[in-house]
């Protein structure tokens, strides 16, 4: 079981340009993963959360099933396609949440061993300090054992 | 006239995640909006530019209107959703371009003058040095007149 501050690290050192958001991995487990950014560096001079670090934090989540239950010899998760909502403007830090079901890991694990790639979807919720959903996103991504 | 570079040191200044990521305005023309990133701050240990990088380089665009041709007092664009295809991983700098037309920057314009608001949509590429196409963007902005 990897802690959430290892996986924080790591994050950080695979793209360094989350570790300037101080993006942190709040919670990886085999089916919740949350990240969470701060305001400070990820605001603009209108003081709300610039889009590019909403869309950073709910991206990153798909990669963490890497470390928690999409664990597979050779095999990582690409991102193909996300569709981001942004319903309101985020004034506070803001935490990014999704769930992957039993029944989805287990079957992207089967196909990815048997088939070497297995798409899975993911729906992110992005949420600011009061509990409002600023942003909401929908990604389509990919476990794929790599050649 | 804004300069490409005024616009950069504007960009940057008013949002700072952008200056992290080196994000330059290449060009700022009434209908044509081109940025770019280089690879350095915006990779990832794969050797890849990172998603969210990807995504601001094109989501970016949007808001460089309201320098050139989407000018009227009081009113921002405001970016309401994306959706992102990744089609290549990028290895190099990367371009985002995206076009407007004249009919549209006349709708817009009188709406929003009109009702207070008024919405456009944008496509952009963003292509590698090779010329060739990493991702797509669709994004719905809003052109509003703040209270």
């Amino acid at each position: 079981m990897t802690t959430s501050e290892a996986l924080t690290a790591h994050v950080r050192r695979m793209i360094p340009i989350l570790a300037a958001m101080e993006l942190e991995i709040l919670e990886a487990g085999r089916t919740t993963v949350v990240a969470r950014i701060p305001a400070g560096p990820n605001g603009n001079h209108f003081g709300t959360t610039y889009a590019g670090c909403l869309f950073s934090v709910a991206e990153v989540l798909g990669g963490v099933y890497a470390s928690t239950s999409l664990v597979l010899e050779g095999a990582v998760p690409l991102v193909k396609q996300v569709t981001i909502d942004f319903l309101r403007p985020a004034t506070t830090a803001v935490l990014a949440r999704t769930t992957l079901d039993e029944d989805t890991i287990a079957r992207v694990l089967a196909e990815t061993g048997e088939h070497g790639k297995s798409d899975f979807v993911l729906e992110a919720e992005v949420s600011d300090e009061a509990g409002t959903v600023v942003a909401r996103t929908t990604g389509h991504y990919q476990l794929r054992r790599m050649a």
